[in-house]
């Protein structure tokens, strides 16, 4: 095909896709089609004007090129875009927004050809620095990642934390693709067709931009040629386009944005597009056949040994963890927010620095980076302290979207880390992570329970948080001992057991220290490791519940979201009180063991709430 | 004074500030002394070097300038400061990190010169942004916001929303110093002492930037000099500097982040500065005798006034009540994350243009900013959808260490919002919003109630979450009706109730319709509206709880940190079931009510929920 026929097909695959856009978004009634046709000639020459390559029967396949749209409310040009394809037909594309229809109001995976889920802006440019990556230095493939991205969404600051970190990796394989169509949801945005700001921002931190008519099929595919050439620097295309383009009466009109045609303006506005040719399909071109680095992790296979009588910082064996289980699982990648000597995944790094990558100080494209790596196919270890967590949770609760493969690590949990005071603390991280629909949530109190936590976090597939903690504590376990996800340990079990103590992380040592306070006087108390927060072994719950009586929770943790609430609502059936003991004064610096007092969730608060329950409990004539 | 004079005060105060840095972090064990030491001839000069002007001891003074520590963990040089200036003694300073003392290891409010809780990195520049803002459309005062930024948080993005919405609003009045000292907490920033990237990143911004030696003190008096003749911009102050400055052996050198000398080091260290006078007190330039504009809002004083039998959907009532109350409380100014046409804050503005600000898609830029306007007593309301509020989680944590009074209104919320998908589906906001310590969570079900809160609302000091809906719901309330934070009402009830539902926003109409079809049937249900979620009417629900025997939950929201959750744990210690229904299947595209049944959280599942329940309590012989 010369130019001139290429050019002329892809003028006739634009017109098919805007008919799509149009008569999709009003069947369904609701949607963005001014939004998707902004972007029709962007990404129609891209898919179809021999600069995509991608195996269409094998979405997974891994050489293919990759499409993000971070604009995900330009879903109707996406699903247009693989019916001109020839992988949709009408009437799948009909389904738009239907209950049950893999063809979501934003993207989904639930739709095979798509990347990753969005509708939540300024997400995708780091999904694609993920992708970006491993091509480059994991899987050495010769893919490119593309990222349509809206004008608006350029505000996010996830947008700049990608743009720097891809300069500063050098992603030559990841390129940017602004939709300049001037106009938000609710009027134009900041900067509205300002090209040369975007482009003077974008080059600022070291990429090549190009600027150009968004419309024009000739100077989109000489751009995107242009950008084949470019080494050691991401590339930004930024095209000049009009909301709505295509159909006079809502051509760059306030107004439109998020709305449908109505049945008689679509009618007008078919017309004007001019001939569709339904039966006309797109090519896409073949990618390279290659296959991913094989990887052969060369380290030596330790085993997990740690000296009973020494005490260690459960953040110290979430590094060791890491490299130990490596050559098992030899797709992790970790990842670290500037913070890799408090998280300890410097010592993972130092073992394996080609399989680690420095994220500095931007928690949301470190997620959104991790989003990427896992679909394809990794499994990444991603850690900061777990206060720094709330910083990227829209990346995190989108990822349970995305089907992600990801594992969190919060370190520094709770008032415990003690003089740095509030701002490090985290205190709402078991919350965040518990609202993540199939979510696991794991908090392990020793050196041994981490290890194998991670191990079996690794295997997990899925989205995993590990909490750990700042301070040394004792070893609890051998070696031998397993930590399945949705289990716990009973610590502390005798016939007399007046209450049952839940506990977690530092405070499961505060509980044992209780326990040896109280069985000196006589008391006793079951004592359970919650290890497993989500799930939760309900079943070991209810009946340390039934043999008790009484449960008391403590974790350095808001009470909201937290241990308690979580062992509360597993036993909303039984008639056993529970007692929280959690975080509830305003958290200040301080020694650790003084925060604990203070927040009563220390050994000395277990025993006051036991020693008041039992005497209320003898009182009223129960058994305790 | 003249330059050569006032130079060498300077330096002299430099040095005792070393000094104080020092000392105080030996003390403490714990700290930052070397990213302290990097910034002292850049802060020395801005206080001392008649360029920052404040009534040292007005703290609260209106047009008192500015200065936020974003870099938190430089409170060492923040106290030590205040001590120079003589508003602390050495022995204050001793305290430092100490349990109770005021000068906490990074800056809370609870030291009274501290203009916001900093330690979670990139926040201060959009804290500065609501003060200038504040000080250049709303108070009209002539006082400038200076914010000390480390080089490391560039990384983050909300500094670079910062940075492009103080360059939209022409904020002149905004000065952000960076301290470039090249180093992080393990190891290299990503662009080191490159100082002409930052220039040309800041600058590409619209910002002036000027760059310079950040440890002299002719060159830092002479730039903050010509930022006071600048006019339109922001100015961004790019100093080099040496991390651990004034000490030869820890200058410049890795490893050295968050630790503190040893006694004999620190004697080693004090050795090399050279002569201390420690009576020597550096002064402050007072500020300009003005106080804030007065507002006297001249709209109109309007009723609440819904026809019984209009539904109206809570997120425009919302907008409605904000235009309605704000001649009560002329505090009040509105932002939103450019969705004002979805959140409905867009009549807010249309009514009250000078007292709204559009924020664009930066959601954190945006929290930050409310923090700064509300420490300048401002009452900010401030809006999107409900699921975009976990993009700014790590900025509403950080609000509550800042005692802020911020109003975060999210809309939107859960499946019900229908088409769109789960992207935009806020399902974790209540669990997010009760962690907040102190924070009051409010969910009202129809137009009234939405009014009277978002009154109680303004009315309450302190952060409140107002959740509002998309779909209109039925008029439940005349406009009389009171709604105390902390209380619920009871709108069905017998003495035959067989369990209590309750229910908030649209599954309280499900709750509703689930009565009547169960009437029908002579089964009769309790039906609460628990607009309050936090705090919890936590004696009236174990009155419905005693009186019905059952509570039956119904949110639409996941369940983790939700209301079942809320309810469970105010009832932990009272013997009977609670059943919660909530969002547990993946979440989809679809019709609300089509996803209500998916979900389980419609009529039919209440229905379904009683009659298991009551089918049971009989077999085992209870009342029911």
């Amino acid at each position: 095909m010369n130019d001139q026929e290429r050019t002329r097909k892809i003028e006739k695959l634009a017109r098919l896709i805007r008919y799509y856009i149009l008569v999709i978004t009003t069947k369904a009634g609701s949607g963005h089609p001014t939004s998707s046709l902004s972007a029709v000639e962007l990404m129609t020459c891209l898919l179809f004007g021999d600069i995509f390559r991608f195996a269409v029967d094998r979405p997974e396949y891994p050489s293919n090129d990759r499409l993000i749209f971070s604009k995900g409310h330009a879903s109707p040009l996406f699903y247009a875009l693989w019916a001109a394809a020839g992988k949709l037909s009408e009437e799948d594309l009909l389904t738009f927004r239907k209950f049950g229809s893999p063809l979501e109001g934003h993207p989904t995976v639930s739709f095979p050809y798509t990347e990753a889920a969005t509708g939540s802006l300024g997400q995708g440019l780091a999904i694609g620095v993920g992708m970006a990556l491993n091509a480059k230095y994991l899987d050495v493939l010769p893919y490119r990642t593309y990222v349509l991205l809206g004008d608006s969404e350029m505000a996010e600051g996830s947008q700049w934390e990608a743009i720097q970190m891809a300069a500063h990796y050098k992603l030559d394989n990841l390129i940017g693709i602004i939709d300049v169509n001037r106009l938000g949801q609710r009027g134009e945005t900041m900067e509205g067709w300002d090209l040369p700001a975007y482009e003077k921002r974008v080059s600022s931190f070291g990429w090549k931009t190009l600027v150009f008519d968004g419309h024009s099929v000739t100077d989109i595919l000489a751009a995107y040629r242009q950008v084949l050439g470019v080494r050691d620097q991401p590339v930004m295309l930024i095209g000049k386009t009009i909301k709505g383009k295509g159909v006079s009466f809502i051509e760059n009109k306030n107004g439109w944005h998020g709305k449908t045609l109505n049945q008689e303006e679509c009618v007008r506005a078919l017309g004007e597009l001019g001939e569709i040719d339904k039966s006309l399909r797109g090519e896409i071109s073949r990618p390279e056949q290659k296959m991913p680095k094989a990887t052969s992790p060369s380290g030596p296979v330790t085993q997990i040994d740690y000296p009973a009588d020494r005490p260690v910082a459960t953040r110290k064996a979430y590094g060791n963890a890491l490299v130990r289980i490596y050559p098992q699982f030899p797709a992790i990648v970790g990842l670290d927010g500037e913070v890799g000597n408090s998280t300890y995944a410097e010592i993972f790094k130092e073992a394996y620095p080609d399989r680690f990558f420095e994220m500095y100080i931007a928690e949301q494209n470190m997620a959104g980076t991790a989003m990427g790596l896992s679909r394809r196919g990794k499994i990444p270890f991603v850690s900061t302290f777990a206060a720094f967590w709330t910083r990227a949770f829209d990346q995190i609760r989108m990822a349970r979207y995305s089907a992600a493969n990801i594992k969190f690590v919060g370190s520094h949990a709770g008032v415990s880390i003690g003089e740095d005071g509030p701002s490090q603390m985290g205190l709402e991280d078991i919350a965040l992570f518990r609202t993540i629909l199939n979510g696991v949530v794991l908090y392990p109190s020793d050196a041994v329970s981490t290890e194998k936590l991670v191990e079996e976090a690794a295997r997990h597939e899925g989205i995993v948080y590990i909490r750990t903690t700042r301070k040394e504590t004792p070893i609890l376990y051998g070696p031998e001992e397993r930590f399945p996800i949705g289990g716990c340990k009973v610590l502390r079990k005798s016939e007399k057991d007046v209450a049952t103590v839940v506990a977690a992380g530092l405070t499961l040592h505060e509980a044992l220290a209780a326990y040896d306070i109280l069985s000196h006087e006589g008391i006793f108390l079951r004592v359970i490791d919650l290890y497993s927060i989500k799930p939760l072994d309900e079943e070991a719950l209810r009946e340390a519940a039934k043999a008790t009586g009484a449960i008391v929770t403590v974790e350095d943790h808001y009470a909201a979201g937290g241990i308690g609430e979580a062992v509360c609502s597993a036993l909303a059936a039984e008639a056993v009180p529970v007692f929280s003991l959690c975080v509830g004064e305003m958290p200040k610096s301080g020694k650790p063991q003084e925060l604990l007092d203070y927040e009563g969730i220390s050994r000395t608060a277990i025993v006051k709430t036991v020693k008041e329950y039992t005497a209320i409990a003898q009182k009223r004539g129960k058994p305790a």
